[in-house]
């Protein structure tokens, strides 16, 4: 339903298809007197460009961010921040031949039963290029982050191997050093369970863990409990199993989370599949794609993470009443 | 922010804390001419029950459910249920003595810095009781799944081995079988986004995969891919990595989720943590505390799952238009 | 859509039918550490019992409301506080023998078309018997409003002619002094806007205007702008046509607020209608019923206004950002 | 609270300031395959276009529709239609002398005490530009209103007298013909009370009433009840003083709404009022303002009224589960 914003106050809503004439965001419940340009979006923007790696697609994204509203004299206005960029060195004749074809691992046959009908151009809304969305929302967060001295560091810890015609996927960390303590709204909309929706919403991610994560189906309570103790008058924990979060509500310790990224689904390797038409067929999916993601996928990550954060800030302040 | 209600258009709110006078829910947006009555309730509860294994909680909770409104001689009336369990066998002296400690891998720290003041007895409102109002609204879900033929099942995959005076962990798996297709609102809204949020969401859960999950992140793409072929007329897929999930909608394929639970945090094992007043105190947490919660988590996740389902059922039913 | 619950951040929910076993409200994202007792909510609840005015039902309404969670040793827990009333005095057995039959000017055929099914004792989900839940999340509102010093004043301006049988509506006005300054979201969440939804989902309201409301349709620019001055270094204003309100944003004015109340459709009178069969049928409602509801409105709209004028402070709030 | 996007399911968000580098909208939630073309939205958005009254400013808005995503081959995609309009004919000039002054009966003092900052420019995000986002959507919704032969119809009933220099007022009635039965969503989503809200939304509204609306304040109860009765076997009223709604929900007969609209704010006269400097002074608007807002105002009132009907019919579509 709907389900192109994220964000409870501050709220950010994507739209675009890959091959359509643009792409872009608006972002509503950005707090005014802040200040922003330009810049300070096509900085993140450009940390998704391909080409950074030499696992990525060779389509051109020279995205060019312009926005339209929302700010004025170089300050967020509190109105929409309206951000697009236009969609260039488009192919869509690349796509001709298979429109009718289910790419294994794709979203082409799940669109199809949904919608009954679908942009089959580079994937149309499914398509990587929607989460430039995501980093022009990720972008007017940190600026908020800033603020509290919160920051988002990402790292690839794990890939797969490259074989071939083939392709990888791997292991990504986020970690949030300083975040505020006590964001995450109980009992539902617990930090981590949030947090943990935003990871699962980048399309290749298969798996998410926070702390100890999955080596805590292991541990004994003895061992993943976080013992605290008083250092200089304050609370300091011996070590962060739970990730910084517990309860649902952050502890002030980083904040660690990992994603599993599965191999992109593109692969010039022939594969068994079906067409719209209910025909067996085989596809060998060829083009401009990444043979990983994962190097692109990092800074949407933080992206992702950095919008919850901004989020929760909004709604812990909405508590703060006069004295 | 008003983190205490689930689902968009299936809205199950829950409410109460351990030691107080009841703990509920109150689910909106049920469709009306539902069979339901109070021991469709009760059979779910029942599930959840300590005692039912060697490893849990002494406390008897002999929770019978009352539902007190939301349904007329015996079928939903489409109007709230609001379902009531009084507390029982409540011992809240023995929460006196460790009421200003904050307990290890326990909410209570998190809870005092973020509200300032807390129900010290039994964890309050981050009590394992609160998972009742869940399996509550599962119940009431599950009735409509049962329109669908839709089913949950769940099984303990791993757990950690028990020693003297500690607590283990462990793995869960969730399997759905038969489900709709088409369920998952692209973008933000897909469906393995909701339902890690909705396992998230429960107290000990510090990991979800999908399908091939973190594995995947080892795979080739020709391996990850589940080919698709033609069989007696329907679309067929050779292996399930994705889970039952393309781009955020479900295929019709069984799908498949696994947890990583905790240690519960709660063990006899003396532990070093600090008081309300900033002082290094040293606890062990006797009482009647799950040496595992793992099996009182499988019904509590089987009914995120099925509340989950349901909400993107009627959220997807939204878009029928008339012909 | 779940349309039982009422505000953003602050959040009203109410549950019931008029003849069921109780009527409650829970009411989510309310700040901790705010003094509240039964007796404040009682004392809310008082004003809308029947027999106040002599237009009132003869059902004796011996409300006592119940805290069952979210308050600790007299302070709210910023978790979920729920309040249940039961419902005693109840005879259904009155209701029997017009069961099948649409009551004019009541919901009873539009919840049939709707639900396909309904409650029909005591106009079940839509008897007045509803605001009970709205005048307790009123009561919890008040006290955050206590700390603004904002209060709530309700008169009754204008009431129809009394005639044998029959039944009148009026005119209420509500009057908020001293509301913060800066209270509303444009664009679409304008704080008249919502204040006018407010009043419109009691279900009496067949009207709302605010400031020089209808009159202004006559009124020329120059008369109905309010002039702004300095007085002793503050803004004033010289006139106060707008209400309180510009732009859909508080000015700190008071605001003014008029509903117009529809007599009560339950007469003596005998009246034409249809029943569930499709056939032509005639109807008297006898019974305990008000032959004006007026009195009874009066503190529900009150209600109304205060849990929305405090989700809009919530709302305000959020945006105060760290320096 | 993010208050830029108006509904549940069919949710439209606009954006953009009067004098920026564009304004729009972006449509979510709006089902796949129904035809939609620029043309659709242009003939909507020429019937709120200035100088086709008398009354009407002189700043020439030749806004040209581009739908930028959400629609492939004519049809819709279910994916966000995003719709941009540039701003042009922008004399930004106009408002420098006056651009620390609050106009009377302007957000201007309100916009400045909320955000500590505006874009003073020809009203900026409270600019009548804004509508123009409203139109977008209502033109998408009403293509969803044609497939259930629902009309909307909109009428001035009243207007001020015009003097020189001066602004005048008046009344608008819409009617909605050939609703569907059953909208609306009790208890506090009632059909009235958000169709309410989507007029009150609307800049210049100072009041709304819905059938016998104020007057029937002074009906009997044997007046205004609509008494039913059988004909070809199918129910009818014999009068619509409930306009068309009864217990906040359609009944199929014609939705009737009226709303009053305050003289334009924007008059030569001069006027006293304050500086963000906090001096007195008196100022004169001039400049290309409408002297009287109505004209333009019907069509995105009935803009609003429509994406509010598409809106509940979705939710209300939500609710039928497979048999």
């Amino acid at each position: 339903m709907s389900g192109n914003t994220f964000g409870k106050i501050f709220r950010v809503t994507t739209w675009g298809e890959s091959h359509g004439l643009a792409i872009g965001a608006v972002v509503d419940g950005c707090p005014s007197n802040l200040k922003l340009s330009e810049k300070d979006i096509q900085k993140e923007l450009d940390k998704r460009k391909p080409g950074l790696s030499i696992f990525s697609t060779l389509r051109k994204e020279s995205d060019k961010a312009k926005i339209l509203s929302g700010v004025f004299e170089g300050k967020t206005l509190g109105t929409p921040i309206s951000v697009i960029i236009e969609n260039k060195d488009v192919k869509s004749k690349d796509y001709e031949k298979i429109k009718n074809v289910f790419r294994p691992g794709h979203a082409d046959y799940t669109y199809f039963i949904k919608y009954g009908f679908r942009d089959y151009r580079g994937g149309g809304r499914s398509s990587g290029r929607e989460t430039i969305g995501r980093v022009i929302g990720g972008a007017i967060a940190k600026k908020i982050l800033g603020k509290y001295k919160t920051s988002i560091k990402g790292r690839i810890i794990e890939t797969g191997e490259k074989q071939k015609n083939d392709s990888f996927g791997g292991i990504i960390e986020i970690i949030v050093n300083n975040p505020p303590k006590g964001l995450g709204e109980p009992v539902f909309d617990k930090l981590d369970a949030e947090l943990s929706k935003a990871l699962f919403s980048i399309g290749a991610v298969k798996g998410v863990e926070i702390g100890s994560g999955f080596k805590s189906a292991k541990m004994k309570g003895s061992e993943n409990n976080d013992e605290m103790y008083i250092k200089n008058g304050k609370i300091e924990f011996k070590s962060n199993n739970a990730g910084g979060i517990l309860g649902g509500i952050s502890t002030g310790q980083d904040i660690i989370l990992r994603a599993a990224i599965k191999p992109t689904p593109s692969i010039p390797i022939p594969q068994k599949t079906v067409n719209e038409k209910g025909k067996n067929v085989e596809i060998s999916v060829l083009g401009r794609h990444d043979t990983s993601i994962i190097p692109r996928i990092l800074p949407v990550a933080q992206a992702m993470i950095a919008i919850t954060l901004v989020d929760f800030i909004l709604q812990n302040n909405a508590y703060n009443l006069k004295n």
